[in-house]
């Protein structure tokens, strides 16, 4: 996703403010990252313990409302890819 | 990445392979995925203590061996993004 200019650690901040309760919802993996090559890119990397783990983690009332502070600072360019994990080390 | 028809579980083996060496070489994390939406595209995403990890882990002996058995099934169509990890869950 990007930010409009000089947002991109508000967003951050508020990406990383639910982790403590992401283990309970079911999620094994949540890595906010930031672009290297610019200041507005933001990038989240999930493993969930199934799609219905994560759709149900996006009706919960402190998603919802991490979501809405984040979304007037966002410009709406929004890329995303499901995958399915294979393995490898830390999953 | 992607590989050329039929062995893309072929390549998803070769790339887990050497998973147990690499948390002394300097990596945190690294998954490795697949497409729900086609055969053929693999996913990896890692996470290195540094640039200069990474950078050495890819001239090890076990890594060159693995890359030149996976390279005649790859199409060599490659993307990448390099990123810096603001922080998260299992990571």
């Amino acid at each position: 996703m990007k930010t409009t200019p000089g947002h991109r650690d508000d967003v951050v901040a508020i990406l990383l403010s639910g982790v403590d309760g992401l283990r309970e919802a079911g999620c094994d993996l949540y890595v906010v990252s930031v672009s290297t090559t610019d200041d507005v890119t933001i990038w989240v990397s999930e493993v969930w313990q199934s799609k219905e783990h994560h759709a149900a983690s996006l009706q919960l009332p402190e998603t919802r409302a991490a979501i809405g502070k984040a979304m007037p600072m966002l410009t709406g360019e929004f890329t995303g890819q499901e995958l399915t994990v294979a393995g490898g080390l830390g999953v």
